[in-house]
């Protein structure tokens, strides 16, 4: 589907830098069934509530100015997604944002399409500065964010993951967040170290809102790995990989694919997520 | 999945209390297709909107300040759900419990996650002081409700249903309302009488929002039964009880109960519905 | 179910009046894969998205007041569905209409249960004035816009698209908007001519915004064929027509005939298309 990624093809398997096994991250996650804050886009909320459960986790939809920043502190994790922006909801972010800081819970950003207007550009710009542990996005987005030239109008990407891996290494080091770039070919870089994880299926990009939904996921690895989100990334990248390959085997379609991916994370197995992850160890070009 | 019901299992089988019969019941609010404004989540309101229609109810997602009291008039019935919450939904959900009220047609409180946050429960008080004709929540939400120390944290029940029992007899004494208790068996409860409900699906918790929809569903008999609201509670829980555990006996996971339950609950007879449900009285411990 | 449809059943078949074949049209969408700007309503914006991708267009959803504007200038065409109000979303739909209007971009109006209450009549009088290129609605919604007296009450149509012809020409005459009514056969008409268009299953009305999906999928035709309303019409609720009847025919019940429809639109094939699709004249009474 994309150019073949550049880089070492060493599999990393069944240990996510940091130490953990990645089947026992995902034993560990559902038994933990960590509370995780999503402040979410319109489109994705079912979706990516439905992922949350299904995988182990425990959503939680909560982004009201006047209480965002109190549940903060009781999640295990925030997640904060611009796709469906109105100024009350970018000042529920801002106090999420601030609230899980101060509690030193880690929070993820997705920053959906936030070339395509000024009002999207200042809300990134704004939420960026409150120093998200982790940073999730398509090519486009992430080469938009690194200050480079991108092909995306809408929110679906018009570049390829391989073309956005030193945007990503450049937003890591300059941001210190972990950069995960979703694609055809993930790829996940703290600025020093970087994998490329494959799997997925080309049914993928067809189901509205899966970025987002994975991108709340990464909260749920964050909540039991606040002090490795680089580890927690490559984990919940990994997983819907899996599942994601799996299901598209078995679908004849988008529509099938949604339920299908659901059922798959649900039955996911570590023995079988160890077997079929394809982690491998990117090394700068 | 909990500890087993106190209390007898006397079966009050295809009789609700207060005379109809069960399938009775479900033919008649087909016949009616009573109009439900649902003020919903985010999360539930498409799920809730395709359960309504499945089962063969006509529902309206109104919340606007500006139409959601005039609304209230026009529909049948009225259910009001604080998942996500904001200061305009509040307002319009205020708006249509008044309208409800004035014009004589019951509403519904689903208190979700009430708890969790100081704004939820100063909205929660608020709404309960407009008189519900019924309450309905998981377990956690119960026991909170009603003063007492709940293990609940997010939007999930930390706690069983039997432990909440004493909870719900409590609230719909002091309230006035029907509370209905919903988990792996359900209980229903007007202060004075009691029922139990079995049935459902271990993968119902595992889909999000099915608690909210089932919450519209019980809007919809209250909309056929205005005078009778412990009768429409036991008669709405019966029949997501009976379609879930029909879903999911031909289920694979998550995902696919989730559109099993649309199919079931379409499918539903009300003679195979009288003699699949579970219903029995509650006896007091 | 519905009374037949008056007028002639010359079959138009595979070309659409404009001059473009109904398959050609398909292909020619799927490789522009349109920028849709959809400001819908909370219930649809998931499966209205889904519909979009599974068709081959490209979905976003941008409603802020600060942005919707700006975006309507990207988009290929903009498409307005008014069923959950708010002052601000209001706000934003007047906005983007306008951005389109300037940009020269074709917009799509779906009048959902104007009629219900003063806010929503109001609403929809201010969109009118924006001059809409098409308008897509039910039954009911058509007849209550062009002045008549509709049996609607809530979001469902409680009148046939027959009795809505005469409302849908009058409509048209006035606005200079093509109008779609959409039901168990479905019209369109420019004022002048007019078409029906047969397919499509009884299963649709009792999934949730279906008719809302259609009027996004109006939208992506729209974009590519934005001096043409009338044939990006006919050609969007032809091509539902045919993916509803393909669904309807392997669907067990409304749960598995929403995913199916979205199978069936990604593999709608343009010869299998023009093959079933169902269109012919309609001639005035």
């Amino acid at each position: 589907m994309t150019a073949p990624p550049k880089g070492a093809k060493m599999k990393i398997g069944n240990t996510i830098p940091g130490g953990s096994g990645l089947g026992d991250l995902l034993t560990e996650m559902r038994r933990a069934s960590p509370l995780v804050q999503c402040i979410t886009n319109y489109v994705a909320m079912n979706i990516a509530a439905n992922v949350l459960l299904a995988a182990g986790a425990s959503p939680a939809m909560v982004h009201a100015e006047r209480e965002a920043g109190e549940f903060a502190a009781i999640a295990g994790a925030l997640t904060v997604n611009i796709g469906t922006l109105s100024p009350d909801w970018v000042a529920g972010m801002h106090r999420a944002a601030d609230g899980a800081n101060q509690a030193g819970k880690p929070w993820v950003l997705d920053p959906v399409a936030h070339f395509a207007t000024s009002y999207r550009r200042d809300t990134v710009a704004g939420l960026l500065a409150l120093r998200p542990a982790i940073v999730r996005g398509n090519a486009s987005e992430i080469i938009a964010l690194a200050g480079g030239m991108s092909a995306g109008q809408g929110v679906d990407s018009g570049d390829t993951v391989a073309s956005a891996e030193a945007s990503a290494r450049s937003l890591a080091g300059r941001t210190g967040a972990v950069v995960a770039v979703t694609g055809a070919v993930d790829f996940v870089t703290d600025g020093k170290r970087a994998v490329r994880i494959e799997g997925g299926s080309p049914l993928m990009p067809r189901v509205t809102a899966l970025g987002c939904s994975l991108t709340c996921l990464v909260g749920a690895f964050a909540a039991i790995r606040p002090a490795d989100p680089f580890a927690a990334s490559i984990a919940a990248l990994a997983i819907f990989a899996v599942a994601g390959e799996r299901a598209g085997r078995v679908s004849e379609g988008p529509g099938s694919f949604g339920w299908r991916l659901l059922d798959a994370l649900a039955a996911l197995d570590p023995a079988g997520l160890e077997r079929e992850a394809r982690i491998s160890e990117a090394v700068q070009a």
